[in-house]
């Protein structure tokens, strides 16, 4: 990933210093117009803004731990994952400090299909901003620094869940002679649909209410049961619908049989 | 659910006849030119093709069950949710059957949004497959009469994980003080990212190989970590996350660590 960073910079005409602990993966950079400093010291000398994408939250404290000093007057730009606990221990020491996060994989960096989250200075957001936007699509989220980490994860929850299901469906057909594309598209178009019911239900949260204006929890929970049902005729996973069903029959139990899916964020808030 | 199928018919013109237990429902359809009949016969004897959509197949049993003979020389359509079990059991006296599934709500039938699938009598569904079109946007997968409902709860699931995730993330966001409507427009977006993966997954599952172009399961793991973490932090719902993490941790004890995610496939398939 920190390849593909640099790549876009250099792509888009910006002087680019590099350094990675194993020098010999910046060969193609080099090649590219990079320049590769044999010390982390050099690299942050050479710009006012330092971007690193490592491998957790600890490699970022080895890295950079020893350097702080040279950070004070540079802004630096972490793109490694990590919990919002710990972009705000890095902010502590890193003066200018943004955290970020990238809902990509490396190969479409540089072009507007890549997502990346910022949160942390707001002020070092607004001045090197043009230069983020190099790499993808950017938002920022303001100056509470953890939260670039917490839309990462949930929204990479998103995916899970999304995906879980999906092969989860892709077992179940398949077990009746389905190939998983054939069922993709289908898949796919209706996760499309799905995303209308996101607006409506964020609407119901938000305002604290949850009219089933399109299906009660219970009418979910009669076709759950089916889901179940099947999964267990065609001997393929149950754990994943039957936990599904349970969440529900749980939101049910705490009165909300005739409202909306939205009413199920209320068994998310609370701790189990 | 009915009435807005038999809506649908009375508003492309065809000429309507509904029967249905408690009458007085179908004011609204007798005034725009529907003909209600006092009995289920004469319901059926009305046409060629039939359609009914009740709350479960118990109640389709109860409704066409005395009048098998009625149906020999009709083609029925059961919209009904239900199991592919119980489809193949209505299939075996309901002669000229087509079993199908609605992916909508009331109030979208009649347009291309709303999307019916069918299985069943080939003949048949070619046979009234103009006016099913008037419903919304019709698929038949075939003569397994199983299939539109194996597809109906498989696409349901997507929905259910889809959702779960997302009221995940909305809790733990809506802990750091962020509304669900601003997370919404994030979350849809990368799930439109996401039917990117589902595709290239598809092909890979029907291959049977699971090269991680994009991340292996190893990396999705140190960030599902990430999720239970924060979800432990903010004190939401961990049971989501954490069922997310053990799967895919059985499917790295499997010996995928180094494939993609696709190969969770494998523990979707095996009983559990
Ligand atoms: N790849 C993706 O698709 C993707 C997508 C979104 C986010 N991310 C995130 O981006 C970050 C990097 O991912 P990646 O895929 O590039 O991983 P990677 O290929 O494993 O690269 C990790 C990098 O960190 C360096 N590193 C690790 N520990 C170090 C230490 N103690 N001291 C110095 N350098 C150290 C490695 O140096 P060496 O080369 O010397 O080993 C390497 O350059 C991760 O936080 C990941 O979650 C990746
Ligand atoms: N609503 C949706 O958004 C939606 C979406 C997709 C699929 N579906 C499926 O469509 C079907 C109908 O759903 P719905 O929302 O229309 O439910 P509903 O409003 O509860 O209607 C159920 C219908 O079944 C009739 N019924 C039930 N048991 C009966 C019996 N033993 N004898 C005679 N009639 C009986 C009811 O008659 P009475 O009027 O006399 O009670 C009523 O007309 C269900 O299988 C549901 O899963 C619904």
């Amino acid at each position: 990933m920190g390849s593909a960073l640099a790549a876009a910079f250099v792509e888009a005409g910006y002087p680019t210093t590099i350094w990675n602990r194993t020098p010999g993966k910046a060969d193609e950079l080099v090649a590219r117009g990079a320049v590769l400093v044999p010390f982390v010291a050099d690299a942050l000398r050479a710009s006012s803004l330092i971007v690193v994408c490592l491998s957790d939250a600890a490699s970022v404290e080895d890295v950079l731990g020893p350097h702080r000093d040279e950070l004070d007057s540079r802004t630096l730009v972490n793109l490694t994952s990590g919990t919002s606990d710990e972009a705000r221990g890095i902010s502590k020491w890193a003066g200018d400090y943004v955290d970020g996060a990238i809902m990509a994989i490396p190969e479409v960096i540089g072009r507007p299909e890549a997502f990346l989250l910022f949160s942390g200075s707001a002020e070092a957001y607004a001045r090197h901003r043009e230069s983020l936007g190099r790499l993808g699509t950017t938002t920022f989220f303001g100056e509470d620094v953890g939260l670039a980490s917490l839309y990462d994860v949930a929204l990479l929850g998103v995916m899970w869940g999304t995906l879980n299901s999906f092969l989860h469906g892709a077992a179940l057909l398949g077990a009746a002679g389905v190939d998983a594309a054939e069922f993709a598209p289908f898949a796919n178009q209706w996760v499309s649909s799905v995303t209308g019911f996101v607006n409506a239900y964020a609407d119901q949260i938000d305002r604290g209410v949850y009219p089933a204006e399109d299906a009660s929890l219970e009418t979910h929970l009669a076709t759950m049961k089916y889901l179940v049902r099947e999964s267990s005729a065609a001997e393929v996973n149950t754990e994943w619908p039957a936990r599904i069903q349970a969440m529900t029959e749980r939101a049910i139990r705490a009165g909300h049989a005739g409202a909306s899916y939205a009413s199920l964020i209320e068994v998310f808030r609370s701790r189990a």
